[in-house]
Order: structure tokens, then C-alpha cells, then sequence
């Protein structure tokens, strides 16, 4: 059995997820709990940190985090660094807790062309992970409640920008007009009808508006089949996440896609229709990779 | 005083407005109640027609009413008519409730580029307003909770499309992520802010899915002033749908705007900001129209 070299943490607004790592980054023993930020209740966060590590604090191994507890409302706020970033500016950001429990990577901050600032805090992580697994620079492509596109150029984060994709998803399907017309929300990525969506997103994404709108109308007059919403919808916002992404990095020969999941697939399956090559990336495996390249950089 | 030829009713979703009208449009009187579709509770819609036009019910004039009254979960389903649509087609199209109590104009049905319906319904009604006041061909735009562009053709209703621009502010300011960084959801036509949003949401819709992100970094990394989350939100979702609209109906140069109240103003300054020359009809007025227009068809 692997001797442990370290201890790293992925905390983020729901869950929190602990490893204990060996020297060459393999994972020894994974550990998790509920107590990301928004469910704490009055706990404070070196209670949840004892909870989660329990007896693996006995042992004096370094200790590092990545995700929403370093942000505002986290256990301290580690301020952003600035894109372009480095691993070594990542490295010299980190932040401490007051009672030496933990190191936080810090988040990163880019400013778009009107000049106002966009942040990923947490996919930072995955990027060094995917850098130390040997993916070399390219467009990284993280999808979610808040979608972040990534452009890595010499092992830096050169620039990036956040998507609203599943949030709004999520808010049309349960609480606007098109709830009506949405009673399940999976999503089949080999489905026309999403495809189709995606098509259209990515050709006109002006029309989203409309789009999404007629979602409703097209059951209630019997032009799409009962169950199609959710495609719709998923389909229509993707496409124009992707149309977003176009405008702001350029053609999408290549996208590294990082996630699991159902959400996996339908990234990959919209890309690929549309003219992508996908490698894919597993967001677990990234996250415990970057934990490892951070303290390597920090300790060794 | 003048002798009422008609009653006509404007019966939405949440008020009914009725009013007495005399044979050259002039409104004799105006009742309106809360008992919209959605707001009926126990009540039939005769129960609230009879309490609505109370003592004008005994005057043997003729009837009409425009209007969510004629949807799916109206008082009758009154079938949409085709686009293109005359106003011989509306009052081809007209229904009648079982007693006998009311005529109510049908709403219309159009098919985008790929065959997917889109519907109007009150809408209708107020374009012959427009008509009957003498207003011609040309382009209509009609704010809300779902905005609505309508071209008209040779008196004919040509082409219509629907953008969910108002329900996705709200949804959005009060439910997503942004409500941290929305206060107060009155925007001022003038400031800078709002017309900036406006023109980038029409040079780069793609970017709407990370342009309303930003709003939330914007202001906690002070590049934004608090309080200006509800400017930025509503300019880049009205700049988005002029987008649509300008990919759909062409150059907007012209634009009959049937609005009322604050949404008014922000529109007609989104879209004079943009290149448009801006017809203000009171949205008021042009139902009032349509309804005499459409009784004095029928019943002349």
C-alpha cells in the first residue's frame, strides 16, 4: 500500500470531496460530505474540515483546496489572479487559513473586450490537472450550470469566458411558460429534434428568444411530439453557447471537453455535429491531478 | 352624449377591460376587473362577464371581446388562423360562446424557416387598431413578457415572431444567480449602461449567455456600480432581441412600437440607439380600435 504525501480537497457549494494522495498521484482513499458553502447550516468551516478529514489530520501532510471556499462567502476569500496566469502565479496566489488547516488555490480573473471581468474559481484546478496529464495547450470546454470555455496558450490560462447555459436551462424548464410544456428533462444526445436545436442555435443564435418561445407553441399545436421540450431547450441553448464560444476563441477544430456524466455526452454529441473534434476529458481525475500539480510545484 | 353602437372587450390573463363604444370609435365608458384567466378562482367566465359588464349586458348591442378569453383555457377555443391573415380571415375566424354572450377575434398562427408555429392572440386586435388609424404597412413591435414583431403587409398579417425577452428578465432578476446583483429592476432609458448592453447584445447575440454572467463578477469586483445589474440585464436581452428581429424581418429603419408605460421608453431609446426611427402608439388605444374595427366588419 502507497504511503500518503498529501491531502486534497475539491469544496465546493454543495459537496466536499477529500483524498489522500501518494507522492506519484494516485488516490489512496477518497472521502465526502455535504457541507459545501450553502449547506453548512451553523457550522463553522473548520468544524466541516474536521468532520470531513477526521483522523487523516492526524498526519502532517499538506493540505490543499481548490473550488468555492476560497471565494467571498467561502472559508477566506484568496483573491483572483489575473489572466494570463501561470502555474507559478497560481502557485505564489495561494491562500492560507487562519488556523493552518488549509492552502487554497486562488481563482482567476479575465476581462473581456468591453473591459468587464469574468472568473473561474475551481476550473483552474482541472486545468492544471489536464496540463500535468499531458494535454498540451488548446480550448478547454467545462459545461454546467455555468459553462467556462478555457483557452490555454504555453501552459498559461490565457483567456476564458462563462456561459450561463445550465442555469438558464434549469430555470425555463421548471419556471417559466415552457414548464408546460417540459415534464422530463433528460436529454437524449442522439436525438433529431436536439441536434436539429443545436444547428439552429449555432447558425442564428440572435433568434434564442424566439426559439425557446416556440417551444411552447409547437406542442400545444401539435408540431413537435409531447416530451420533446427539454431537447428543445437544451438543444437551443448549447447551440448558442457554442456560437458564443465561436465569436470569442475562433473556429472549435479541437475541443477538450472536461465532465462526466449525461452532460458529457450531450456536449460531445453537439460538438461533434457540429464540426468538432472532441477528446474528453474525465473531471474527477483533472481535479485530484491539478490538486497534485499545485502541491508538487508548492512542497517539492 | 353619445349613443353606444358596441361593447368590446380586451379579457387577458390577469384584468378584463370592457368598454362602450359608439359608432365612430369614441369610449362612452370603461369597466375592468381582475378576473383574467388566471385570476377567475372559482368563478365561470359567465359569472365574471355578467359582473363585469353588469347593467350594459341589457342594451342589445353587439359584443366582442379579444384576448387570452379565446386560448386553450379561455371561455371558448377559438381555432388561430393563418398567416399571412386578413381582417376578412379574423372575422371568418370569429367564435361565439355557447350563450351567445360574446364574438371573440381568433389569434393567428405562423411558421418560422424551419416549420416550427409561433402564435399571436390580442395581438391581432391591436394591429387592425394600427390599421384603422390609418398607420400602413410596415413594422410593429409589441413589449412584454413575450415581445412580439409583426409585419404587416398590404393590410395583410405577414410574418410574426415571438422573443421571451420580458419573462426571461424576470426570471432571471429575481430567481437566477444575477438576483444577488439586482436590487431594483427600474432601468433609466438614458443611462449609458443600458445603451452600451443594448448595442453589444445587437453586434454579438452569441455572446448573450455570458454577456448576463458577467453582470454578477462585474459588480462584485467593483467595475460595475451597484445598482446597475438590472441596466445591464435588460439592455443585453432587448439588444438580443433586436438582433433576432433585424435576422428575421430585415433592416429595422421603421418601427411602429405599440407600447405603454416605462416599457415605452426603453424600447423606442433601444432602438433609436441602434439606427431605427421609432412610431409610438399608445397600445391602449389601437385594441380600442380593433375592436370597433373588427365589429364595424361584422356587424355593418
Amino acid at each position: 500500500m502507497s504511503t500518503a504525501a498529501l491531502i486534497g480537497l475539491d469544496w465546493g457549494t454543495s459537496v466536499a470531496r477529500a483524498y489522500r494522495i501518494a507522492a506519484d498521484g494516485t488516490v489512496i482513499d477518497t472521502r465526502s460530505a455535504d457541507c459545501g458553502l450553502q449547506k453548512l447550516g451553523a457550522r463553522s468551516f473548520a468544524e466541516a474540515f474536521t468532520d470531513l478529514v477526521g483522523d487523516w489530520s492526524r498526519e502532517p501532510l499538506p493540505r490543499i483546496a481548490a473550488g468555492m471556499i476560497g471565494s467571498r462567502n467561502g472559508w477566506i476569500e484568496v483573491p483572483y489572479v489575473d489572466a494570463p496566469a501561470t502555474l507559478a502565479a497560481l502557485a505564489g496566489g495561494l491562500g492560507r487559513t487562519p488556523g493552518g488547516e488549509l492552502a487554497i488555490v486562488p481563482g482567476v480573473m479575465v476581462r473581456d473586450r468591453e473591459g468587464t471581468p469574468d472568473v473561474i474559481r475551481g476550473e483552474e484546478t482541472q486545468l492544471l490537472g489536464a496540463l500535468a496529464s499531458g494535454v498540451g495547450d488548446g480550448l478547454f470546454c467545462m459545461p454546467g450550470t455555468h459553462s467556462k470555455w478555457v483557452a490555454l496558450k504555453a501552459g498559461t490560462i490565457a483567456d476564458f469566458a462563462t456561459y450561463m447555459t445550465g442555469e438558464l436551462f434549469g430555470l425555463l424548464s421548471r419556471q417559466s411558460i415552457l414548464a408546460h410544456a417540459i415534464s422530463d428533462t433528460k436529454v437524449a444526445p442522439d436525438n433529431p429534434e436536439f441536434l436539429a436545436a443545436v444547428a439552429a442555435g449555432v447558425d442564428r443564435p440572435a433568434d434564442i428568444a424566439n426559439r425557446i418561445f416556440e417551444i411552447r407553441p409547437a406542442q400545444l399545436l401539435g408540431f413537435s411530439p409531447i416530451g420533446s421540450g427539454a431537447v428543445r431547450l437544451s438543444g437551443a441553448l448549447i447551440g448558442t453557447e457554442i456560437a458564443g464560444a465561436r465569436v470569442r476563441f475562433g473556429k472549435l477544430d479541437r475541443v477538450h471537453l472536461i465532465a462526466s456524466g449525461s452532460l458529457s455526452k450531450l456536449y460531445a454529441k453537439a460538438l461533434e455535429a457540429t464540426g468538432s473534434t472532441v477528446d474528453l476529458l474525465d473531471a474527477d481525475a483533472v481535479v485530484l491531478g491539478g490538486l497534485h500539480a499545485a502541491a508538487l510545484r508548492l512542497w517539492s
